[in-house]
């Protein structure tokens, strides 16, 4: 059997184990979750082990300390992995869910139920317990999983599959709804692509490059999010006391997640006052300061900020500030550079504030808090696949509910139409 | 300026007018699709003049009747489309409404509200009515519209457009939310599924070669169905005088449509009592039967159903028939061989319908009910935008709530990520 058809043959067994796994019942899942928790504890040696091989790899192929890091399992992360799907089968179940009950003058009950999507593919080149996470909210939320890591992590993506898929198989749930692609060719995921027969959803994770090829070449429906360019305006009417904090906060907490700020704006009127000691404070943190003219009148030794820069998600210890008008200009800007992920305005002004909310098109908008929030678990949503950018289907962080779709089902007495 | 140039020209202001759009107040939208009916009214003898263009070049092209009769608009079709638009500034405004709040214990307060999705495209090949239509939907839910009709409805569509986009002038409405794509090339369909940056979702009505086209050369997310192959299946638990007249109109009140039976299936035990008087009740009304080998043994003049004939939509006087040994049967067949639209079953037995309801992967599955019902109108949805089979974003009937998205707005305190 070639690749094609391997991953024809997974696709096919994922359909028709989604089939089945829409009707399994809450507690038998979550069975199924607490049997892969316990597998994989038991089995952590073996993980860890086959962990080390692409540890080696990776530092024969000169990958840097922070990739090594991420990429790296110790007793205490595959911990981390265990109490994950723990969390997830700790959550309630989605599926089931009566959404809304129409009645009709003709007599027919119309019920929109929550289902599973079916099948879900999620392909991924980030850390190994990206395996452990997405196979436990497949389940939680009845869809079959078919997993594609990155030809960095093999060896531990294969393990942790391995040792979950044979839970499953002692827990009475169909095996063939956690699916893995073994191949580490770009072409498995090109072949995984075309085949919107069986695969209802795609979500990729990983660099923006990734993300765009799966984008293109995906005729399956695509939940995802490039990259998070976040923005914080800190207005003429803040205190500014807050708006060091939390800008301090939004840039520095946690540079490298994509709801770390990339951007700040800051209202002509305050950006003498406000600048060099939110500057001064960044710089001791180590960030590195880009400005536009107006910034570099104010900070002179600040870098000039390109074009390029006004798109640019850094990830990094970078921020690029611009001085802008007032609140209209600060939603303009984002609208024509942001990512649609997260933005802030710190304001006293409650109309300025709405006009922010209501004028920036994101997923999240915030006021007088840090875009670092936005998260499914700082949301209280629980665990979550992903975040989406896109406006369809789901935006923001993506749970169990975003996991899930919804059909009508009508109840009558022999109506026909007229 | 070249074709290319055009639509990018068109989709960037659309981008720009659904910004602002998205503000506007619901009283502002209503007088704009006040005027929309009332220019379209006042203009129709405009509007009936250019469509005589399109028919005599329908009848010079050998276009056959039915179609012909679908393109030609009279003073009462006009009418139906004024009181069309004017029943969607009737419905409830869908933008702005509070989703769900969540409250957090660091003092958050997390409110989802429902917002426009942004640009949305729609593709179509039918009737002219559908720029109406489609102009009045996307308007009323906040969202820009980008519209390309078909060729053989050019001048029809191009006059409706003129007199709707005149009267937004003079509404204070953004006059670039509406957009009508004159090239009547293929070409500027490609054209247009390229910009992702600009467009948030497309729809494409018509019939399978033109949607299988935009799924296949989208960048952009598509909401869909490709055809209805709609299944009842008469039980052994079946009231059978129920069954008779639940398939006799789900076949025969209009067999042109996307939610008329296509396929019956028919228990074992009960298909010699059935299939005689209900096939002959077909016959009369001039439908073709097909069956399978069982069915011709009972009707032993029945044509052979090959294997395309399970797959396939007729959209007209043709059933296909299969006798089955049970409601898993009936499942396993329509799951493996259906369209996810619209199925139903026929019986008395409540438990086996629940088989049935769970068990079929459709967007609309139906206890004793004819298919027919499936649409935004007869569900109380009010107008509907199109039919979606697949399971994201929306499913089944597409109306005013299918064309928005959410956002999450977040306020704080000052609050910080530890």
């Amino acid at each position: 059997m070639n690749m094609e058809q391997a991953i024809l043959k997974q696709a096919k067994e994922a359909k028709a184990a989604a089939l089945q796994l829409a009707l399994v019942a809450p507690a038998q899942k979550d069975k199924a979750l607490k049997a892969m928790a316990a597998a994989l504890w038991s089995r952590r040696n073996f993980v860890i082990r086959e962990n080390a091989k692409d540890v080696v790899a990776a530092s024969k192929a000169g990958m840097d300390d922070a990739m090594i890091d991420r990429l790296t399992l110790d007793e205490k992360r595959v911990k981390s992995m265990v109490d994950g799907i723990l969390a997830v089968a700790a959550q309630k179940d989605p599926v089931g869910e009566r959404l809304q009950t129409l009645r009709r003058p003709n007599g027919l009950r119309i019920e929109k139920i929550r289902v599973p999507i079916g099948v879900v593919a999620v392909i991924y080149e980030s850390r190994p317990n990206v395996t452990a996470d997405c196979a436990a909210l497949c389940l939680k939320s009845g869809n079959a999983a078919i997993l594609k890591g990155g030809k960095e992590a093999i060896h531990s993506n294969t393990a942790i599959y391995k040792v979950l898929k044979s839970a499953l198989a002692g827990a009475k749930v169909p095996v063939g709804a956690l699916q893995f692609i073994g191949s580490t060719d770009r072409a498995a995921v090109t072949e995984l692509l075309k085949l919107d027969q069986y695969i209802d959803l795609v979500i990729p994770r990983g660099g923006e490059g990734l993300i765009r090829f799966v984008a293109e070449h995906s005729r399956i429906p695509v939940v995802k999010h490039y990259k998070g360019v976040c923005h914080i305006y800190v207005s003429d009417k803040a205190d500014l006391k807050k708006a060091s904090d939390i800008c301090f906060n939004a840039k520095v907490q946690r540079p490298g997640v994509c709801n770390a700020m990339e951007k700040m704006l800051v209202h002509a009127r305050v950006a003498k006052k406000f600048l060099p000691s939110m500057v001064a404070r960044l710089r001791e943190a180590g960030v590195e300061i880009r400005g536009d003219e107006a910034t570099r009148r104010i900070i002179t030794d600040a870098g000039k900020a390109t074009a390029e820069d006004w798109y640019e998600e850094y990830l990094g210890l970078i921020l690029t500030v611009k001085v802008v008008a007032g609140v209209q200009a600060a939603v303009d800007h984002i609208n024509t550079y942001g990512s649609r992920h997260s933005d802030a305005i710190v304001t006293q002004d409650t109309k300025e504030a709405d006009v922010f909310l209501k004028g920036v098109d994101s997923a999240c908008v915030y006021v007088n808090a840090s875009t670092r929030f936005t998260d499914g678990g700082a949301f209280g949503l629980g665990a979550e696949i992903g975040i989406s950018t896109d406006k369809l289907h789901v935006r923001g962080p993506m749970g169990l509910e975003g996991l899930t779709s919804y059909k009508y089902q009508i109840y009558g007495s022999g109506q026909v139409r007229s």
